[in-house]
């Protein structure tokens, strides 16, 4: 039996691993440093919290788990003669797997309301599931990183993820990267300038395939979905995003002014932008643009939105995220004002891979290899691997003799392992307390003793 | 709607998310001291890779995930006509939840055998899921922290293990610990000795249950399986278990004389008692006891086997683990002889929760909350807790203005987050420069200069 996986998901080995937790480290070092607290919630919930939250697509695209034991047992035979899964489903499964992380934490938000200190800001660091069709860059097994406040409207939140997004990229190394932002009321004045006031969720369609179908498709998909737009001053909107943000900000003020709701968008994003500006000086807006036909395709954000993708590399989104008024209300806590976004773990890892950034560096290897000759050689090799680890440094024996066939074979070991250096012993070296240490990039050796390695390694 | 998790899973608020992370983290620091590299696999299996690998009791415990869309659509009429969940069960469901990280740890070998460098080895610190009836201290979704090297039958690595839960259990600060540990083969050669040869399986299962049903509840239930044991010579070795693992080894040798199996078995007891004195000297076997009886459940075991068990608090083993000649041979590659152990990390916390280790270590709060008045006091506010983040100290801006009723909502979310200093901040504090820090414990309050602040954190 030749064994594999299943389909879209994937074996992470120690190098994809340790380049991951360097993403993860550094993400989860941002939330922690504006305060906020971690969350983890079971990868099972019950179907009764995941069904209905992501629409039809959604719950087709949900993973179910069936009842342990005998799943027929509770099930009427009616039901399992009309052969017709869709209503064999709900007697036979009433579980399924995660399949984002905002559901849970809502749900956490609502059984824990009177424990919690509000607003409440967590961050989570968890894989969520879905039985999409694996294709390049889509896996049924990915990581989120999400990081939400709720119970305040306060802007000062939309500050923070903003800024929280820029000191995540500063720190990976991350130059070219745009946080695309926008506000729910512009695009309504938007619509609403271009004559489809009426018809604001159709037009949100269409104008949030303008990156996949131009500007040209975005017209045609409007009139054949009748609804007649003023298509010169949508181009305006679309030059526009390219300015600076406080730039565009004013231009959209007059483009605008027939809009009352507009306007309080605009105010908003001028307010947010004073806040960057405050945070983090004259650097502030360099990396944000203000798109004012920005969409984000979820139908719950009620407020700003915003999402970050790469400037050289085409990946899609690596963020998104916006502030939504009513998350808690479908557990029935109504009125709670949040607002959150999501790093995929999974892009930034491919866009980090992609821009070479990961590089050289050594994530993971051993520093050092000791190789004994012989049986007798074991008391001070055994002592001096670990004297090296008890000073914090990856260090191993190689666990067998190294007599004959064996020393190439545990030479190889260290290449495949990359690591750096290795030191042979055998009973002479036992005796005078000195060996010879091999780089293994450079191929030179020196001697040294046993009391020099812990100053070698820098310690001590 | 109310809702809820499934039974037997757990939330993890904030407080013990870092805890966890905590021994987490002391877990995957000394595997790689070691040379330990992590390993990650998915969430999901082929039920063709965990079928038939745990038991039949084990294939009822799989979680088993439906097939995705409609998995009826495939499944022969006659099959769904029979009502019989167990036939129906392979035509609607071919995947099921990771049960442990061992099975994948073996297919992942063997599925990357001609990449990996051997001896291999691997941490993986992951959930695994098991539909057991929950209860206290059995959750069907818990972590598992596992060690393991594979491609060598050296001594070394069992000498390793034991040092890692060691250095674990020290770094956590859990001294009331006992690593007992056993040879297949010295078990074999006190079955032999008591009688039992014959009834070697019989013969583990009842000793197994010493614990539980104590020495006279052994000898009834052997007596009942129609083993004629020596009950003597088995109270015998129930005794030496008391002793230092190096005196209970020379016990053995003349207590199994008759044996070669178990000599063999005593042999690499020695050579591993040996190279424990060389890695750690004289504190090398305070925590080790040589228990002839100790048997471990799985049948795959084939050398050493070891488990970790508090001393003071009654909560069953934290690590178990031992040698197994052969694990990869379920996957067809035969002869690899490897060694492993898992730590409990569910059972870990629940240890350290019973000895108060966690204490009041501040694993979690934000070290400043900084309060504003006044609108026109943000810039100052907003820049003072910049500067301490970027110092890479945790700190929050309330986010709302804290006129009148908020004052007291701010001082109530400083105190049930934990956040030891606060910071007010009004317009008079932004011309001045200068601002009340008050400590939220002693209700001390001074004033402070913000350039004063990061060398208040012992920072600058």
């Amino acid at each position: 039996m030749k064994p594999s996986i299943p389909s879209g998901t994937r074996d992470f080995a120690p190098e994809q691993v340790a380049k991951r937790q360097y993403i993860i480290n550094t993400i989860r070092r941002a939330y922690e440093r504006y305060g906020f607290l971690p969350l983890e919630t079971p990868a099972m919930e019950n179907l009764s919290t995941l069904s209905g939250k992501y629409g039809d697509e959604g719950d087709q695209l949900l993973f179910k788990i069936l009842n342990s034991g005998d799943f027929l047992a509770k099930c009427p035979e009616a039901i399992i003669e009309e052969k017709n899964a869709k209503k064999l489903l709900p007697h036979i499964s009433d579980k399924g797997l995660r399949y984002d992380l905002t559901v849970p934490f809502a749900r956490f938000v609502v059984m824990n309301r009177e424990q919690l200190a509000f607003p409440f800001k967590r961050y989570q660091i968890q894989p969520v599931w879905r039985a999409d069709r694996p294709q390049k860059g889509r896996y049924r097994e990915f990581y989120q990183c999400d990081g939400d406040i709720i119970g305040t409207d306060s802007l000062l939140c939309e500050m923070e993820l903003i800024a929280i997004i820029q000191e995540v990229f500063g720190e990976l190394g991350i130059q070219d990267f745009s946080i695309k932002i926008n506000h729910r009321k512009i695009l309504e004045g938007v619509a609403e300038v271009c004559g489809a006031k009426d018809n604001f969720q159709e037009f949100t369609v269409a104008v949030d395939k303008l990156d996949k179908i131009g500007f040209d498709g975005v017209c045609a998909e409007l009139q054949a979905r009748g609804i007649d737009t003023h298509s010169d001053s949508l181009q305006h909107f679309i030059q526009l995003a390219a300015g600076s943000p406080v730039e565009v900000c004013r231009q959209l003020k007059n483009l605008l002014a027939s809009s009352e709701t507009a306007q309080a968008g605009l105010a908003d994003m001028e307010q947010l932008l004073q806040y960057l500006n405050y945070a983090k000086g004259e650097a502030a807006h360099q990396n944000i643009a203000l798109d004012p036909l920005l969409a984000r395709g979820l139908s719950y954000y009620t407020g700003v939105v915003l999402e970050t993708v790469p400037t050289s590399v085409k990946l899609g989104t690596v963020v998104g995220g916006g502030r939504y008024d009513n998350l808690t209300g479908i557990f029935g806590w109504q009125g709670m004002s949040g607002v959150g976004m999501s790093f995929g773990l999974d892009r930034i890892y491919d866009l980090m891979e992609a821009l070479g950034i990961f590089g050289e560096k050594d994530f993971f290897s051993s520093r050092l290899l000791i190789l004994a000759f012989e049986e007798n050689a074991l008391p001070f090799a055994i002592r001096t691997v670990q004297s090296v680890r008890q000073a914090g440094i990856a260090a191993e024996l190689y666990p067998e003799l190294v007599s004959g066939k064996k020393l190439k074979k545990a030479m190889n070991y260290a290449n495949d392992k990359k690591i750096p250096h290795v030191i042979f012993i055998g009973s002479n070296e036992m005796q005078s307390g000195t060996f010879a240490l091999k780089n293994m990039e450079s191929g030179e050796q020196r001697d040294m003793r046993a009391d020099e390695l812990l100053s070698f390694f820098g310690l001590k």
